[in-house]
């Protein structure tokens, strides 16, 4: 079977983390594919949208995915990094891939993530590092309780 | 400020496994405490009544405590070692204590979480123990799927 078009499946990430933006929430996305590109979830950060911090890109994605008997050939796409709160999703539930939009703006679990065996790939992809660069400079405030960064001097 | 009583704080952890158990569900509960004993927000695993694989005791009850400017000072007290997942929330929102009721059933990241400096107690609780250990024996499959043991023998 051929390996589904990244940057395909990336665009559903991406997607939405633009509805996040446009809800006034943390423009992070992203979406649990099957191994042949077939979408199983999708989602979005909605920290600011519902006032619940455990709703990251990823952990809605997988919820939304509903109870899945193996994650071991399924593929994350997220716009981002994934922090260590996701990397710890992937790893307990034994994602095989995780594909990530960029890890300019931060950078979570991916590396310990590929040292256990997970295919990491990173599209460095110019949209992605933009939306959220952008949003972290107007609202660096929200951003670093986002990431637990109490104490950053831009709280 | 005295430490609270770790013990009458699993009481609330437990009273959840419980509340999971009689609802059918995985019996795994968790509460997330300020310094001082103040309950912030209390959870329990809800795989099988919502069919949400994302709900494990920890993240509910992180969940149920919204949007907190610092985790630094607080408390998870869950009834069962965390796992990966909950181990990765942990570490990315900075939570200084976890107080376990056991780590027999099974083993999450408490170690990893231990050489990171989180604060690691395990109760070592005879009825976190015998309630987990009885349930896993009578739904081994759904147990399997909760920690991602797609492969498992007794799956």
């Amino acid at each position: 079977m051929p390996r589904p078009d990244y940057r395909a499946l990336l665009a559903t990430a991406v997607e939405e983390a633009r509805l996040g933006l446009a809800e006034g929430g943390i423009p992070i996305g992203a979406a649990l594919f099957a191994s042949d590109g077939t979408l199983l979830g999708r989602g979005r950060n909605r920290r600011v949208q519902e006032g619940d911090p455990s709703v990251h890109g990823e952990t809605d994605a997988f919820r939304k995915a509903g109870r899945q008997r193996s994650y071991r050939d399924t593929i994350m796409v997220t716009t981002l990094s994934p922090c260590w709160y996701c990397s710890g999703l992937v790893k307990q539930f034994g994602i095989g891939t995780v594909v990530m939009g960029e890890s300019v703006n931060f950078q979570g679990g991916h590396g310990w993530l590929r040292e256990q065996g997970v295919d990491i790939v990173d599209l460095e992809d110019p949209e992605c590092i933009a939306l959220l660069r952008d949003w972290i400079a107007a609202n660096p405030s929200i951003w670093n309780e986002d990431i637990g960064e109490d104490d950053c001097p831009h709280g």
